[in-house]
């Protein structure tokens, strides 16, 4: 037997038993005549204590121990007498009489702590060791409970877990599929899904009536900073609902989750419509934690003083609390925020509301203090605030807006990584015009219904149709997202030639899941969490990458296997494929 | 709202209560002025009753309902005149009082029945259809439960999932192996996993102690009646421990499985060396339901009669109790079944041991009854038996007696299938010769360690060397196999040699994991389960096929959504691939 208890086990009640620990040394140090060896696994660290007086031959073998080795002891606990309070063990060490080195290791090219020394590049090639540090084993247990609860709330609320499968069909659409040659259907492939959204919709046709599944999806596409090529949602369909239903189901989901992994009590979610959400905050996933929001001052800029503002769609200003003494520093910093690509604004401009009433602004010359009182006042700014004001089209300047404000809420500190603030995105239009092939895209995908009462509109006025789509965002991060779907088959068919679909096209593309239609579909919805999202968001984390074992980096590559990588001309043959030279 | 209740729920308590429901119609009958509509769902059926006379515009309406049509009614509860009492909801119908046809249904092409009348061909083209019935759905819901169940037991043992890559590498010997091109590093492949089995050993090396996860994996290759290109493995490793750690604990989660699932209190699993079970029952996973083993009766029979026993390595009998009066009719039928190609034996000599102590047999020629007696003794015959007899090379032989068992077991009816009788086998011989490229392979993988007694004959007798694998055996069905890995650097190095790798051959495919274990492994094994097959075995199943919603054919193909397929030449390009014409 390797061990009696693990390194996280032992306590001051356990002193005079005479156990066996095993795990990796953490580190070795000598004090006068003893040496000191922490113990490390998984559960936690022991001290183990060795004498030079009493036992030379096995103290200066401690000594020779290497951070890493794995060694198995065999010792008697014993209460320290510098006790350790940070520590769960530390009330104890184990006064050791044998040990065995189970394995020897070279150094490590990083140190294995809390806080590494390593670079990103080698802790993701030796992701095995980066593994071992505290932080992200921390990340993966919390991963694992996350999991774990999600599965038992959705089992007591009676939805069943069906595996949906992982070799599907490539589509003409599926421009992202990662497509898989078959040696035993040679010229034929089988495509990695993106979502299960085909399946979880057949299976609500198979009367299933409530589904779920935390499943791989996969994503063939350039990967932005936080995306990954393979990445994990918690996918989930009933049958018999209204979007209410669906609402309610997983507003007590997450609720759930946030009280048994967090103890954090959510307050009820409010439901905001997306014209509302990018009016308020210019954004479909608002950051609520903090006010700050948006306002339209077009009319109140537009006097004939200034042309920029006069000649703008849209002028919106956000009010920073207790600003107004910002340097000329600050003010530039922002102004050079503001136009890095990523944002992409011409200017900006500034009102600062000084604590003496008097106004300064970047428009002096154009606009007098009554006007600038005008604004303030409707931006709701006091003595002492500043006015940050960005203008152009409008959609594309309350998006700037919210940057800015997202910006404003860091350098406040308005975005407390503690407090969660979870919203209901809802009301979303149900499709978006595309300039480049200049016709309708689904915004969320071509089976989810539109609101009745905006059916009127959509055939005169589609742009102005809203879906039964919603997204659940928490802290401005969106976590999941869903739709009440078309189950009835005439409506398919007219949102189909809206898109620009031939009957041929959608037979072709969607022809199985529009046959099962025809037996007898209910009324269904669902919603897709992403689960890496998820868990990073309860770890305060930015990036998804560290609440995964083994990520990938933004080439889609793993750098500790080395893949993807070349494979032998012999199992191309086999495939009847043949590798073209780029150009 | 859809519905206030479900079509399982309603009891004789609920009577007079206005209720909605929501469903398919299951059927339509008319019975004198009344007409009755059996609605369903996944949680039961209900009644719904018309009566033309109350209501005829109505009832009229409910007449010309379809199959499985899908409606909402509302309507009150009332005690049935006759009840059905094989019906939870027996007790009871709806008289209802409006009803709403939420989706019509084209005549689905077969029965919605417990027993249907649609063939094979056809369920698997319209799945959605067929997973409607409810022996699916019952197969479903099980599978469901036995994968929450297994997530329960092994967090509570300490176990944490953690979800391993899809998108690995190919390795040369991955012959089997799914790739998959990657456009955003084109010339290059992922390839998917026939296993976690190199991730979790990572796993091990980074302190994660005990890991498991219910995953898919994948295998390209002609596909046996019931393989599937995509299976669900429960996969299991764990530190520290020694094989009979892992044995316990997994005959643990195996015990606890039978007993929530079935309600079944399984017994200790025996431990069977794999020569024993090949010695006694010809197959390395025996079904010890019942006995009939296999006898070793060559030294008996080689008394220079009879040439071809004379020249055999291997001569065993069965003893098929209570057939010394089967026919010459039957016998006939035993011995066309050996000489199936499947099983391969040349021919089957049989002895009867009459009721009258006399004896029958076909090589009465050769041997007189004072022999025959003394066979009957050694396979502990009485009067009334039949022995059977095959002879040849030992193993060839010894497999087709087996089959020969298993065949006669089923013929007797001494294979209950409500009976559960568990086995670990176990000391699996850690190589076997390869006569097609002569030289060794892993029986098990590369990274099985042999049994430390046997080490010394590890370079002298390499076929005798026995390992630390298992195999987890119910009823003749492998449920499960693992093995203790090496975990020493220098004993994973002789390995590679053994199986004829050279240094480099050996750093190439593996050597990020040789690389791991430079840095500290502790000694691990694990287990793996066939999900498919352990969730069919618990459904008294013969195939998977009908525990996966949507499983291939053996041609590997999804024939509902009729894939793998061809793809368009653009997506080819993408990849830099091109298709060579088959010959």
């Amino acid at each position: 037997m390797y061990r009696t208890h693990t390194c996280g086990e032992l306590r001051i009640s356990d002193v005079g038993k005479e156990v066996t620990l095993s795990g990796w040394v953490q580190r070795v140090r000598n004090m006068g005549g003893m040496t000191f060896v922490d113990l490390r696994d998984r559960y936690g660290l022991t001290q183990l204590a060795f004498n030079m007086e009493t036992d030379a031959t096995l103290c200066s073998r401690a000594r020779k121990l290497g951070r890493e080795f794995v060694v198995q002891v065999v010792g008697k606990v014993e209460e320290r007498t510098s006790k350790n309070d940070k520590l769960a063990t530390g009330d104890i060490e184990i006064a050791v009489s044998q040990f065995k080195i189970l394995n020897i290791a070279k150094t490590p090219p990083f140190t294995i702590e809390d806080e590494t020394d390593g670079g990103d590049e080698l802790r993701m090639k030796y992701r095995y060791l980066d593994l071992r540090r505290k932080p992200l084993q921390r990340n993966m247990i919390l991963r694992h409970k996350v999991n774990i609860e999600v599965r038992k709330y959705l089992d007591e609320q009676g939805f069943i877990d069906v595996e949906t499968p992982m070799l599907i069909k490539s589509t003409p659409e599926g421009a992202r599929d990662f497509i898989v040659p078959s040696r035993m259907n040679p010229g034929e492939f089988y495509a990695l899904p993106q979502s299960p959204q085909v399946f979880k919709q057949l299976l609500m046709v198979s009367g299933f009536d409530r589904y779920f599944q935390i499943v791989k999806c996969f994503r063939d596409e350039d990967l932005r900073a936080d995306r990954q090529p393979e990445f994990t949602q918690i996918d989930c369909e009933m049958a018999f609902v209204e979007q209410e239903d669906v609402l309610n189901t997983f507003e007590g989901m997450t609720k759930h989750l946030f009280k048994v992994i967090q103890d954090v009590e959510l307050p009820d979610f409010p439901r905001m419509p997306y014209a509302e959400a990018m009016e308020r905050y210019g954004s479909d996933k608002p950051d609520i934690r903090f006010g700050m929001e948006l306002n339209d001052i077009t009319s109140l800029v537009q006097i004939g003083a200034f042309k920029i503002f006069d000649s703008a769609a849209y002028v919106g200003a956000i009010c920073a609390k207790g600003c107004a003494n910002y340097s000329r520093k600050q003010l530039d910093q922002l102004t050079d925020f503001v136009k890095r690509p990523q944002v992409g604004a011409q200017g900006l401009v500034y009102v600062k509301y000084n604590e003496d009433g008097s106004f300064k602004s970047s428009v002096d010359k154009f606009y007098n203090a009554e006007e600038l009182q005008k604004w303030a006042e409707a931006c709701g700014a006091a003595k002492g605030d500043l006015l940050l004001l960005l203008s152009g089209k409008r959609e594309k300047t309350q998006t700037q807006l919210s940057t800015l404000r997202l910006e404003m809420g860091n350098r406040l500190g308005l975005r407390d990584k503690t407090a969660f603030q979870p919203l209901w995105v809802v009301d979303f239009p149900l499709l978006e015009w595309d300039e480049e092939t200049e016709r309708y895209h689904a915004m969320h995908h071509p089976f989810t219904s539109p609101k009745e009462e905006d059916l009127a509109m959509i055939e005169t006025e589609p742009e102005k149709v809203r879906a039964n789509a919603y997204d659940l965002v928490i802290n401005g991060v969106e976590v999941g997202g869903g739709s009440v779907r078309i189950h009835d088959q005439e409506l398919q068919k007219k949102m189909f030639q809206l898109l620009g679909f031939t009957d041929e096209e959608a037979q072709e593309q969607f022809g199985f899941l529009m046959d099962a239609f025809q037996y007898g579909a209910p009324p269904h919805g669902g919603i897709a969490y992403g689960f890496d999202r998820l868990v990073s968001m309860f770890l305060g984390l930015e990036s998804i990458r560290d609440v995964i074992a083994f990520p990938k980096n933004n080439m889609g590559r793993d750098v500790m296997i080395d893949s993807p990588s070349p494979v032998a001309k012999e199992q191309l043959d086999d495939l009847y494929l043949k590798q073209v030279e780029k150009k």
